[in-house]
């Protein structure tokens, strides 16, 4: 494609230099030979530039490139995305449903849908309009996936599961499991509380591979509109996540959570209320490992566990690794008061 | 169903008000509509019911419910969880095996029992009375699965893996895979150490979606009566999880450790012996994000990492929280010291 | 097969006793029977020894075995293991191909490769020479399997992985699954950035149960030769795992995390660079649930949150542990300053 098309679809950014240099493909500025696009996300990249074959760049628009043709944007990231998205689009199977795959009677499949081979779609259950079933995906009974959806290879949608449109789950994960629940019985055992409830998934989602998310006891989990799963995280039973928030790979929140719009949770942290569920406000951070076990205002950033704000945590620990000098100063203070005139206690 | 038959099925409960009223489902008491049956737990969720608008309700003796029939009981939360397995029964697939799933020749299918789409035994296997396979689920040869279990889509039981009866296993569960043993050969490399044990899986166990048994090197890693695993849990090989013990989600213990009976294992927490394997006492209580790598005694209660009692790491966290000031005051005494007179060092 | 055969094919170890002897099995010292060969890591084992009513052992030339048949070798733990694979060699699928099997037009299958019931294997993808797919396993288009690999039930390879010989895949794993890129798009919500590269698994790899290994944006995930990855470990995109490492179970790496050789990453432990990928020197051990979020140099040993150095964060836990009473003694000296003779501030 040449550089002026790929520069137009982006939004007619300008393009300096060659605008019909032509790029077969993208690449990083590491590996990328003479025909490929490539980015510069700052000037701070300009070193890998200097070195690199690489034949076009996206790229802010103070930075030098080198004399390379070179498309112009204020964010030459996200604009790197799309073009990657033109040069390279993923592939898309073929419409249609493989032999060896089994749909119930009922089935409603959306108009260019692909159900790959072994997969299985239950009763009552619809699948959208250019949506992707990959090989070996379990729907269960009454599920609904909406509109240019992509399932991948293995993924469970238990009975009852929601999904809008444009909703991606990568390979191995599950929805709708049942819910944690368990109640003491009269012998002292545990006894299975039914999970009668669903899972709903909003448009724009992406959910990580083996990534569980439970079913409610009652009513929905909901995960809200734009929100990205990452690999194996927990979502417990009832949670509702809120539009646009992140969750990184291995996390976990405990049933019942509500998290706000805009939360990010990094990666292997967690939210499970002491007292009962834990509601987190929009736009919270909550840190890499951190354990949070009690509500937190929109706008938190915290750190640690148990989650401290993001500036205390800090000043703790660096004070919990100097703690065996902190210890001997105050031994010395000790040594030094026995030592000093002191008047009797009253 | 009438309430007088839901509380005459839940032990003959005593009915408070119209026994002819009839529930045609269940609900939360934020949810539920005039035809449907909730529950309140504790007199602490009054004020939900006062303005809900659930038709009847199962409610501890001593708490007003605004005039509502409501079925009287002791353990509220209990019953309520029976009257859904009565009013909102979960599906069951019809019996017999669907023509895409392919059964070794030998195996021996119990009674009753539904093997779904896709799925695979593998020779020697049995599938006792009324049991469900549900679809793509994957059987290893020599694999024994009780009556009355339902393993979900995705599942894996590796070879001679043996499950008593009412067993659950939420979708992509693997029993069975490898225990992780290496040892470095000559050359300084790992080399396999071959698993050849297998897990055995006792009566009514609950084992969570993405949560990973491993066999055991020799032996069996043995998952006991009643215990509840939630979601991506680690079981290491050779494991002995006691009877009724719940290890909630993301949670995970090393090769060799032993469980006792009742032991609850938090959200996240994990045991691996630092000098070999752990040994846990009965109803020890390890809490979320836990880490333990020594051995527990009986009715221990634990925190944190590395894992300290209860209370001593309560009070251990409030200190740390203000570490910063500490120093400070621990520096204002130097301070104050050194402009103390003092006696000349001996 | 008799223990001197046994000795030869271990490469010719010394026989104490009976050479004759024939041994049917494998097992440990607590379950073997008479007919069974076992192993003693060391003196220390001796009293389980004493007890145990097994046959012959593998033992250190120094350790007294009760006056059974022994097989005499300086590594009786790396030993056994290969006596295992003797005595008990794990079953191996018959050649060919499962009718129900669908395999694309294109697939090159190497000589005696096997693929099992309802596996599915995209165009263009190549499976060597007595490598295994087990059913329900699904390879996308364009994936290279090498010889003598195991891949196990329900693993998912996507399009363009890579696999080299004798690589086995536990039950659930998922390779080449989207790393998880976004960028911020004009209306603030998250935008996928295409992630187009692959991963490459080296020769003797083994990779756990629900283990996921996420695709490259751009290049290649790559995990060296004879890494060990356990169960439900998370590896982000554009990660390189350097030759013989180890990581243990729930651990996890964020994307572009550099891990060098030999490296341990104990179980639960994890590591995200704060302000860009971390680069792990080679032979690092990094203890059970410890956080790194910065560089390490070849041969850190490291522990907690953030991590430490191992003596130093032992030192500090200590200290942990009894902060309330650090506090009560600095309270004291306050005190004891407060009614000491003071100067007055100049």
């Amino acid at each position: 494609m040449r550089l002026g098309e790929v520069a137009a679809r982006l939004g007619n950014r300008p393009v300096q230099g060659d605008a019909d240099f032509t790029v077969t493909g993208v690449a990083s500025l590491e590996d990328g030979g003479p025909d490929a696009l490539g980015f510069v996300r700052s000037a701070r990249h300009a070193s890998a530039l200097a070195s690199s074959k690489i034949g076009a760049v996206i790229a802010p628009p103070e930075v030098e490139v080198g004399g390379r043709p070179a498309i112009r944007s204020p964010s030459p990231s996200l604009d790197f995305a799309r073009a990657v998205a033109l040069l390279a689009p993923p592939p898309h199977p073929a419409p249609g449903v493989h032999e060896s795959a089994r749909i119930a009677e009922d089935v409603v499949l959306g108009e260019g849908a692909a159900v790959g081979a072994g997969a299985v779609v239950g009763a009552g259950s619809a699948v959208g309009d250019r949506s992707v079933l990959h090989p070996n995906v379990t729907l269960y009974a009454d599920v609904r996936v909406g509109a240019d959806c992509v399932i991948h290879a293995g993924v469970v949608l238990r009975e009852g599961s929601v999904l809008g449109d444009r909703v991606v789950i990568q390979p191995g994960a599950v929805i709708g499991g049942d819910g944690f629940g368990f109640e003491i019985d009269e012998q002292g055992h545990w006894e299975k509380v039914p999970q009668i409830g669903n899972v709903v998934v909003e448009d724009d989602v992406e959910i990580g591979a083996g990534t569980t998310v439970d079913r409610a006891r009652l009513g929905s989990t909901r995960i809200g509109r734009g929100v990205k799963l990452d690999n194996l995280v927990q979502i417990g039973h009832g949670c509702q996540v809120g539009a646009d928030s992140v969750i990184v790979a291995q996390s976990g929140i405990a049933g019942g959570t509500v998290l706000g719009e805009r939360v990010i949770m990094m990666c292997q942290s967690g939210v499970a209320g002491a007292t009962g569920p834990a509601r987190i406000g929009d736009g919270t951070f909550i840190a890499a490992r951190a354990g949070v076990y009690r509500d937190l205002e929109p706008g938190s950033r915290v750190w640690g566990f148990p989650a401290l704000p993001e500036r205390r945590w800090h000043r703790a620990v660096a004070v919990f690794a100097k703690l065996p000098e902190l210890l001997r100063r105050v031994r010395a203070l000790e040594r030094q008061g026995a030592e000093s005139p002191r008047r009797p206690p009253r």
